[in-house]
């Protein structure tokens, strides 16, 4: 373990939290040195604060490890937070005004004006954005709602080679992406909730940010159309997505097809250890993608697509699938360390 | 039951023909009087015939039935279809040209010029297309499909008062749309299928012909433009439906939710038994309609409807919520007998 | 309304006490006058105070009372307890001793020497000991568990008619036996929890008690073998239960399936209201019976029985299902209660 | 590829077949040279020959191979049949009278007196039964059902320690057991079903031929009472069993707890690749094992157990969870290849 990083989760007991741990006990460059998280889970051992629900069985070394307080006194300079929207705000900032590198699955700092919104294959070049942050040493780095991850990946390369004007986004979401205890069975078993509270506005202001350009230290925002219409339904993981797009090139299905085909960005350049091979998988079967079948392809970090064709509102429809809490939470947060680690942002914090 | 009008089912042992029996079972004007279905079935009691999968259990009288094949040699002149599309369009054609009414579920016919497609209280005034029929002394009507009937209605109200100029629908299909067996548990348990055959091009195309108008003894179809994207979900009954809709005159929230409060049509004015009191409810709570709450509302006969909400793509957006197999398929062709019948249509068959 | 009894719901805001004031909403003889709950709630309209999780929608009336404390200054001197188990001892004491007859579906008071614990089909002579209770004027009776509830009436013929020598059962339980928000639906969609805290207990025990002897204002309890194995299964009401049982006498199966087909108590004479027509109701088909097929039937306060068949363990076995939130919890307090009526014992608090 | 040892695959379309075809993949010493079926298939890529339904993506290879007939020219000496049962008997027959070894899921032979009923860690002696077998140069060994495998591996450290005298069995068992299409979903979301057609019957009887001594070239059947209730829960993969067992020797709880524990046998000494590392983990969580959480362990072969307590019915009881089409089927029988293979059975095959 020597030659790793060691680097903290805070907010380390929910599930968001266990995502990390359960994604991270293997990683080849990040040591879990340290788990934090409130104050009644402070003090105990990580195995009884708590209520382990990943699939995976939780690695022996990490149960050991004695739970700490989320305060900026950790020896860990790197940390990973998993914190709740209600207390990570004034937390991460204390973190980062002490100099450590927040990178963050919380919604509170995501449109501040110095703050990234960062999907790696998508915005990399939004980092920079950090250097404008007033906290001392440290910084804030910030990952989107999970059903906005699996969105702007499958339009980046649309974007970039036709110009996005419109978007309409229906979602079918998995009852993880509300956490731990989360959606009742009661209320979703034979059922579908049609709305999430506060996500359909992530949704429509998220990818705007991230679509944003980077000119003279602010990011002037996207200016295309967004509708999003957000729904709950009785599957496990993986956010089924069904979107349309208006180009501003017409072009045909084949070249739509080919450029997420061909869709490569800086993870992949870099060849970091979660960068998906290909992060726009393209199906021709005609009843794919499915949550069930695609939510694992590439580790659970690629965006699987399927059905594009014509759609007599907008230009086309197509269907998307992302898993929420790998690619859309932890898994998307862990990218953004390695994007760090292998462009030298790390380098003075080791 | 003397005084009740004899009926038949065609098709009367899948899960649509079960459907029939069980609301029929006890209409104040219809008695199923006979049972018919393939060769395989016919000669067999009704009850051995048949794999019974409605949640009530199988009238007695209806159980000792000998089921018939499906050939117009009946005495009951008022037929229902429930017959699979794969012989559906020979069959009923050959009963009208024998003398029959028959009310069809089957998609076959719907697209015949003389074939009036149905909704009661959308498009009552097409029922003078049977005029048009040139069968002898019968003639057939159709239902349209599951997923447009609620749709139509939800529309009905918005037409008339504020002129619709273009619709998109993302639907959230329940496993009963796909018949008996149907949709294995192995793909949809954990799942979602984005693609359902056939589905979307219907959805498309038949609420063209049900909001045309008459003209000259001929359907002009509508022209406003449909989107429709169609997905399997985990329920056992009722489809979801978000929709987005462009108005030509802009009204204001209120007003639309005014029209929906208020809309009553032909079936209300004739006090039909299955007719909803309020085709069109209004739900203000915004996590509502849900398909396990509302899908048995005016007993399964009504649509649901809630979370009208501003949209930047087309003009509004809301939720529908119908009961598909009601509603949907056996209880919309029962309102259309009714609807019949109180018209005075059947009292040369009786 | 104005020759009705008044009633109070204590707990009034849970999943409990909502399926209380859904089955009372229409009772012929029973007016939900009052609804209490706990102090966060009290002094809110009943619709303000309650996220209302039933069906059937909400009834107007009750909606707009203003939900009071738990404490026996309510005018309604009969009260139907839903209260939880931390708070339920106490409070119910409380009523009592202040002269209201508490008729209570939690678990506090259930084994009390002196409270009867009772299924009016199984035991409705138990009744009698709340002469023994020391509360004043006012007393104490209690529901049992709602997987015990189902068991012991499938087997009250068995014992009447053969002697019961040992019990074996095994549960599969719906999430809303669970409460709400109750089971995560991230523990149980496709999955199944071998474990229900507490629940193995209850079933041991409970049957002893209800199939005691009162002897000398006393009950002996009974002595047969029972062990019991509870589990938790993705269904949202209706509990299944695999039954075994050894029988002293050893009867033909046919003389089983008579016993249960012709079980007839004093509900059934006395033809309560809520009394089922058939309390235990056998079916021939082998697949039946099933929750989302049987719960309902006799408005869910049956118990629905199949299979049964020879075991090599013990002498026979069979698999029973009864609604768990009607039967087995507040239509089976409802069902006391008219027992309780009809026998004149309500008459002093009138 | 060229020193593995080529197989083939009976019945390779269907869901046991594709199971094989994904464990087999990067088998380190078979190589699935051929796909057989029936005359529907052959002559077909097997790709479309196939509903893939797996959830990781076919192998290209396979993808390509050309669908053969199941008769008895296939080059691949070492044949796994994944045949209907409807067809298996007469076909397996054939292969093994034309010198082909047949390692089969289907039921039909599991009764020959001398053919194995094998399960590695339990019965690996029985292999021997294989030379009483008259079909000339091949022979025949079978895989017993799904919901027995797992039962008679918690039961082996049990018996050989204690001494089995009596066994009762629950079982909650998934979908995909029921093969596919299978269960149709309209059945099983929101249900129980408590029949699974001949399923008792296999499980009362498979476990005695298991159990059973070979003495002078022929098994004597083990003598303990079984008695199974077999029930079918929405649940994709995994079969839950509440088992209560007596035993001859009255151990102690920790006894128990630890032959478990220690358990290793046969396939475990010679380090065999589908073999388990622990082939019955106990998990000394109370609400474990679940199918969700354990049935991948050990990559789908080792039974997890938990729950072990007192039963004042027989002994002691606990639950036991196993995956149904890995351990259960799949994966078992490749097992079985395995141990054939290293123990020189195969020599003379390839």
């Amino acid at each position: 373990m020597s030659n790793k990083i060691d680097v903290a989760i805070l907010g380390a007991t929910g599930s968001v939290g266990q995502k990390f741990i359960e994604l991270l006990s293997n990683h080849p460059w990040f040591n879990i040195a340290e788990v934090a998280a409130s104050d009644r889970s402070a003090g105990k051992k990580y195995s009884e604060a708590t209520n382990w629900i990943m699939q995976s069985p939780l690695n022996k070394n990490i149960a050991e490890l004695i739970v700490k307080n989320s305060e900026p006194n950790l020896k860990s300079k790197i940390v990973f937070s998993a914190l709740d929207a209600s207390v990570a705000g004034e937390i991460e900032e204390n973190f980062a005004k002490n100099g450590y590198v927040v990178i963050s699955n919380a919604r509170n700092h995501r449109f501040d004006e110095d703050v990234p919104l960062l999907v790696p294959e998508v915005n990399y070049q939004h980092i920079d954005l950090i250097h404008q942050q007033k906290f001392g040493d440290g910084f804030i780095i910030t990952n989107p709602n999970c059903s906005t991850i699996g969105l702007v990946m499958a339009l980046k390369p649309l974007h970039d080679n036709f110009e996005i004007e419109a978007v309409n986004v229906v979602t079918m979401q998995a009852v993880s992406g509300g956490g731990y205890p989360g959606v009742p069975s009661m209320d979703i078993i034979d059922n579908v909730i049609p709305f999430i509270s506060g996500e359909e506005d992530k949704m429509e202001k998220e990818p705007k940010k991230i679509f944003g350009n980077l000119i003279n230290n602010k990011i002037e925002f996207a200016n295309f159309k967004i509708s999003a219409s957000c729904n709950r339904v009785p599957v496990i993981d993986g956010h089924t997505e069904i979107v349309q797009v208006k180009l501003k090139s017409k072009p045909a299905k084949d070249e739509i097809i080919n450029v997420w085909k061909n869709f490569s960005s800086e993870p992949q350049k870099l060849n970091l250890p979660f960068a998906p091979s290909k992060p726009t998988t393209y199906f021709d079967v005609e009843k794919y993608p499915q949550p069930k079948l695609h939510r694992n392809i590439d580790k659970g970090m690629a965006v699987a697509i399927g059905r594009l064709r014509d759609c007599s509102i907008l230009d086309y429809k197509f269907v998307i699938l992302s898993h929420n809490t790998i690619r859309g939470a932890a898994g998307g947060a862990i990218l953004i360390a390695e994007l760090l680690k292998s462009k030298g942002y790390l380098d003075k914090y080791l």
